[in-house]
C-alpha cells in the first residue's frame, strides 16, 4: 500500500476590535474599512429602524432581515447570499454585519461560505454580542434539532463596538450582558469581578434608584474592552473549542435548560444568570467552592443588576432538560464548577 | 479610541492519501478507521448500484442522493445533515463520503459545517476525483448563479483511493480523470509528463486497439499518487488559492467556456484538454511557449487517449463565455499560459 502525507500550514488569524464613541465616528471608520471594496450590509428590522444609521447607505446595498432568533435560518441566509449574487460580491468584498448576535452569526455564516469565503466586519449592537458573540468566530444557524448546530468557525476581518447602540437598548438587554459580563469574571479574573463589584453599586444608585442611564452607558461601556480581553485569551488559547473554550459555558448548562423549560420566556443573559447561582451552589455542595464570601459577592453583584437568582424549576426538571438538550451535542453532560471568583473547573453531571 | 489585538494560531493539518487495491482491502479499512465512531455513508445511486461495496453496510447509515451536478445544491445538503442528525452525530463522529467529486464535494461541505466541522473521510471512486478533489480541500455546491459558488475549505480526515473503483467507469470517465493528469504533467512536473506519454503508447495499443481493461487500469492507478503529489506540492504552498494554486485551473478557463457553451455536452475533462490545447496556441502566438517540440508532445498524449482537443466555437463566442463566466468570480480574467512541459505563468486575457 501506497500512502502520500499532506500538510498545510494554516496562517495565523488577527484582527482588531476597536472601541467607537458615536455613530459618526463609526459611520467613517466604516467608511475607510470599506473603501473601495464592494459590499453588501447586514441588519434586522429592529436596528434599522431604531438608528439613524443607515440614512446614508444606498438601500439596495442592505440586506434588512426580520428581528428575532426564530428567523435564525437557512432562508435567511440565502437572503444574504442572493443579495451578495446581486450585488458581484467576490473574495476581494466584505459583508457587513450591524446587530446583535443573531445577526453576526448569520453574516458570519453567510460570508464565511459565499465562494468559499469573504471576510466580514462585525458590528455589534447589543452589550451582549459586543461582549460575548464579538470575538470567538462561531458563527451558526438553527434547525429544527437545535440551536446553532449547523455554521462554522469565521474570525472577522475587524470588529467596531459603538457605545451609541447602547442607548438603542431595552433594560433586559443590558442586564443580557451584564450577567455574561460577570461569568467572564467569575471565570477568568478576579480583577474584572471587582470592577463590575464596584460599577454595580453605581448602576442600583444611578440607574435603579435614578435612572440616569447616560452614566451608566458611559460606565459599562468601559469595561467592555476588559470583558472581551478575558475571552478573548480563552479562544486564543482554543479556537476549535477542545479545552478550556468549555469554561464559556459556565452557567450555560443549568441556564440553557431553564430557558428551555420556560420556552424562553427568561431571556439568555437572565438564564445565564441563574445558571451561574445553581453552579455556585452545586460547586458548593461538592466542597469545590473555596469560601462562602465568594458565593455572597457573586450573589450581590446580580442583586445590585436587580437580576433575580431564583430557580422557578426543579432540580429533576432542569437535569431531565438538560439530558435532553446536551444529549444531542456531546453525549455526557459536563458542568463548570466554581472554585473561587476568578477560577472554574470542570465537572460532571 | 481603544483597540484589542487578537491572534488565534490555526493548527497544521496533515492526513493521509492511502492507495488500496480491492474492495475487501478498502472495506476492513474503512472499519478501522471508523472503530468506535458514529457515522454516516454519503454515496450516489450510481455508485450504490454499480458496487457491491455496500453490502455489509446497514442501509439506515448511509444517505443514497441522485446521481449528477444538477443535484448539488442545498436539498442534498440537508439530506446529509438530516441524516447525521438523525444518527446523532457529534463532533467525534465521522462522515465516508464514496463517490466522484459531486459527492465528495458535498460530502466534504456538510460536514463542514454540521456543529461547526465534523471529520469526512474521502473515498474518491472516479479516476478524476482521484487525482483532483481528493486533495485540496475545496467543498460546495452550485447555485442558480454557477457553480461551486457556495461552500467552504474542509480537509479530509483520510483519503483511500481503491483501485477496483476503476472497473466501474465509463470510457469518458477514464478520459475525464486522464485529461487532469496531463494537466498535473505540464504544469508542474516534466517527468510525470514523461511517464504519461509513455503509459499513453500503451493506453492506445491496449486499450484502444485491444480493449485490454485491467492492464490498463493497474497502469493508470499506479501514476495516480505522482499525479497527486504535484497537486499536493501547490496545495500545501497556497491553500486558500492566493498564488500558485490558480496554475491548476491550466486549461479551465477556455475549457469551461466551451463546457457552458455546449451546454455541458462536452464533459468536464474533455473541455480541459480542448482548453489546454487553446492555452497551448495562445502561449504560442504571444512566444511564451519555448519550443514547437512541446506542443506536439501534448497533441500526441492527448490524440493516444483518444481525447479530440478539435475547438467547434469560434474564439469570439469563447471569450463572451469566459467574460460572463469569470466576471461573477474576480472581475478579471486569468489565463494560465504553458511556457514549456514542466512550467507556466500568469498571463492576462
Amino acid at each position: 500500500m501506497k500512502t502520500l502525507h499532506i500538510s498545510i500550514d494554516q496562517k495565523k488569524i488577527s484582527y482588531e476590535i476597536d472601541f467607537l464613541e458615536n455613530f459618526s465616528e463609526l459611520h467613517s471608520r466604516i467608511l475607510s474599512e470599506i473603501a473601495g471594496r464592494n459590499h453588501v450590509f447586514v441588519t434586522d428590522e429592529n436596528v434599522f429602524e431604531k438608528t439613524n444609521f443607515f440614512t446614508n447607505i444606498p438601500k439596495e446595498k442592505i440586506v434588512i432581515l426580520p428581528a428575532g432568533e426564530e428567523y435564525k435560518n437557512w432562508e435567511s441566509i440565502t437572503k444574504i447570499l442572493d443579495k451578495s449574487f446581486e450585488m458581484c460580491l467576490d473574495r476581494s468584498s466584505v459583508v457587513i454585519a450591524i446587530g446583535g448576535g443573531v445577526i453576526g452569526d448569520m453574516s458570519g455564516f453567510a460570508s464565511r461560505i459565499f465562494m468559499r469565503g469573504v471576510p466580514v466586519i462585525q458590528v455589534p449592537t447589543t452589550l451582549l454580542s459586543m461582549v460575548d458573540s464579538s470575538v470567538g468566530g462561531k458563527t451558526g444557524i438553527d434547525t429544527k434539532h437545535g440551536k446553532n448546530l449547523i455554521g462554522a468557525f469565521h474570525q472577522p476581518e475587524k470588529v467596531l463596538c459603538c457605545k451609541q447602540f447602547l442607548q438603542t437598548l431595552e433594560f433586559v438587554e443590558l442586564q443580557n450582558g451584564l450577567s455574561e459580563m460577570v461569568k467572564h469574571g467569575i471565570l477568568g479574573s478576579e480583577d474584572h469581578f471587582k470592577h463590575l463589584e464596584n460599577f454595580s453599586e453605581k448602576f442600583k444608585e444611578n440607574f435603579l434608584e435614578k435612572n440616569n442611564r447616560i452614566e451608566i452607558e458611559n460606565a459599562v461601556f468601559s469595561l467592555v474592552p476588559e470583558s472581551v480581553s478575558i475571552k478573548k485569551n480563552i479562544v486564543q488559547q482554543d479556537e476549535q473549542e477542545k479545552g478550556v473554550r468549555g469554561f464559556l459555558n459556565l452557567g450555560h448548562t443549568y441556564g440553557h435548560a431553564m430557558e428551555l423549560l420556560s420556552n424562553f420566556e427568561i431571556p439568555h443573559g437572565i438564564g445565564v444568570a441563574k445558571g451561574i447561582w445553581q453552579s455556585v451552589i452545586e460547586s458548593e455542595k461538592r466542597g469545590i467552592l473555596q469560601n462562602d464570601i465568594d458565593k455572597k459577592r457573586i450573589e450581590n453583584v446580580f442583586s445590585n443588576f436587580n437580576i433575580s437568582l431564583e430557580n422557578p424549576f426543579s432540580l429533576k426538571e432542569i437535569e431531565e432538560a438538560m439530558v435532553h438538550d446536551k444529549k444531542k451535542k456531546d453525549g455526557k453532560i459536563r458542568l463548570i464548577l466554581v472554585k473561587k471568583i476568578g477560577e472554574v473547573e470542570y465537572g460532571n453531571l
